[in-house]
């Protein structure tokens, strides 16, 4: 079940309310996340008592981002745990609720495994939750010093490919400290080059349908003062033909074993404009990004999001009107395409950017050995 | 000055209202514009008693797309002549209504220059107003045939690069009979494809920032029983991955003697992809969007618009909030980049049609022989 529990309106001082907490009040543990389909308006708090309150957080995008929803994953398998109930089924729920972001299913099964492990050695069921909680609360630490390491070889890749300095960086959807448990992926290196003075403009994509761009991305933009501008998706190409691009960075859903990235729809156009007018485009994404168990971009799912997203307009300020909630802005009856996600195929793609380093030129190959060497160092 | 002058609500079977026409009602002629602002939600009529409640009509984009701003330009001039205001003034207020269209400032000289021939031939004003009248009439009607006869030729461009028919087109903005004195430029080939059963499906960009696809393109295709989808603009990406288009049609508000093409923007990025999938992209446009005395596309001044487009949202429906009349989808102070066209350099365009035939590929001579031999049949 979830709550509204904290409201903080815009006469408020911006907060620096974290994208997701675990908390323990004496009614018993919650998972309290902000909501993000109210940013930019008002900064309301959601607390879930139960996976399912999550799962329905997770469908609805409340809390979004692969990254964070790795965390987000491994912390409701640790809220079942904590509260009683079936571990098994929380986590099944939990991994199906969105299907193309893998670090979903990883941050899940790593969270139950660490239950089972538990169980294995003590049937006491304490214990257990604890360790699930401590392996959920690990995860999210290590997801904040990926932001940090990601943030560091990103701008020394743009530092590398752009030796101008100066950078005026493209991006599209938001992977900043919404989507994380640090301060994100592709956003954390524009801020990393903004606060070592190396960022001329941050280009904002607004996102369609759902503009995270322009409702959260500029949001974090703001907050960090840094010089950004605000574009509709199809404007991109006038900026890259006025020679104001010098990269592109994004971030990843799932990158499958020959390097195709699944990102937020609209990535797949920016690659090509890249490609047409000799600019970096470059992906950002935690090692959990990377699935060996995917061989290539048509092997992912792409999720199919509800038709309404498209036809009609919601935001929290409008009144609920439509079938989906909001204003229709087409034809009653218009049938919508709306896929979540598109497909980069890897010759598209300059580099990717991980905390265990950079893989440029894009290869399975490069791919299977840094997953390998990533296994390693985190002695999974 | 404007009136709200009828008003069909959704209740109402859908009606046949042209985009605009010539009233002579007692109290004096005027010009009556279907508000495109207010679609698809109502059909609302705007009623213009002089040049300047045109202007704002135009500037507003109640009025649009390029041939009809021709047209509008016209009947401006004509209803200053009729009303006895200023010509010169008037048609200087309505050339410069929008930059970048050069059917505005073309349909506004063609009526100055019958005003002036008249005068010229006559010092009777009436007589001179009836002239400046029957041109913009002639040029309504002109538009009309140009739309039939670049449907046709548009049409058999079609069947001759896509020999098994069943054409999936996509289209951007919108195009049809709320741009022209006919059914159109682009969305006219397309609807032409439809009544010859060859249109196996019309993919609609919903064309952000104000969304002329989802509001006018779905109206208009619904309106015709057309199978269309709609999808964001950043979708199109993954329509063409998945093969799913075989030709892009697109419309022009101006094209230079090069072959560059301006248009809605959104039109590049999807130049581009055509380019990438080796998919057809054609232009439909009458000859009166060339415009031989722009030598290129860096010559094209390309119009600005408010960011508040961009930054919020305004529907019909929605009540007045923000600076700019609507709901605010990004943090307050947010700058945005709000080009309202871009330019196509000739090399992605496969052929342009207008109702003298079909230019491919894209050369200065060809445009120019095209352009000389229209001058000989109009006798202009």
């Amino acid at each position: 079940m979830a709550d509204q529990y904290a409201h903080h309106g815009e006469d408020k001082p911006p907060t620096d309310i974290p994208a997701i907490r675990w908390e323990e009040p004496p009614e018993g543990p919650v998972l309290v996340l902000l909501d993000q389909t109210r940013l930019p308006v008002e900064e309301v708090e959601l607390v879930c008592t139960d996976a399912s309150a999550l799962v329905e957080a997770i469908r609805t995008l409340a809390v979004r981002g692969a990254p964070l929803l790795g965390v987000a994953g491994a912390y409701g398998v640790a809220l079942a745990a904590a509260r009683g109930f079936d571990v098994d089924e929380a986590a099944t729920a939990l991994a199906g609720a969105r299907p193309t972001a893998v670090n979903l299913s990883v941050g899940v099964e790593r969270a139950r495994a660490a239950y089972r492990a538990a169980l294995a050695d003590s049937t006491d069921p304490q214990q257990a939750a604890a360790a699930t909680l401590a392996a959920a609360r690990q995860l999210h630490r290590e997801d904040a010093e990926a932001s940090v390491r990601m943030a560091r070889h990103g701008l020394a890749l743009l530092d590398e490919l752009l030796p101008g300095g100066g950078h005026r960086v493209l991006t599209h959807c938001n992977t900043g400290a919404l989507v994380s448990g640090g301060e994100g992926t592709a956003f954390a290196v524009a801020l990393e080059a903004h606060r070592a003075g190396q960022l001329r403009r941050l280009w904002v994509d607004e996102t369609r349908p759902l503009l995270q761009g322009a409702r959260l991305t500029a949001y974090e933009a703001a907050r960090n003062g840094m010089a950004y501008t605000l574009l509709t998706d199809n404007a991109a190409g006038s900026l890259f033909s006025a020679g104001e691009v010098d990269a592109v960075l994004v971030g990843a859903d799932r990158i499958a074993a020959d390097g195709s990235v699944a990102n937020k729809v609209g990535t797949y156009p920016l690659a090509v404009l890249a490609r047409y007018h000799h600019v970096p485009f470059i992906v950002v994404a935690p090692v959990t990004t990377l699935d060996p168990h995917t061989p290539d971009g048509a092997s992912i799912e792409v999720e199919q999001r509800p038709g309404y997203e498209v036809t009609e307009f919601s935001a929290p300020q409008v009144p609920v009107m439509g079938a989906g909630g909001g204003v229709a802005v087409a034809p009653l009856g218009t049938q919508a395409y709306n896929p979540a996600f598109d497909l980069t195929p890897p010759e598209l793609i300059t580099a990717i950017v991980t905390e265990e380093g950079v893989v440029s030129p894009v290869t399975a190959e490069a791919l299977a050995d840094l997953y390998a060497r990533s296994r390693q160092v985190s002695g999974g």
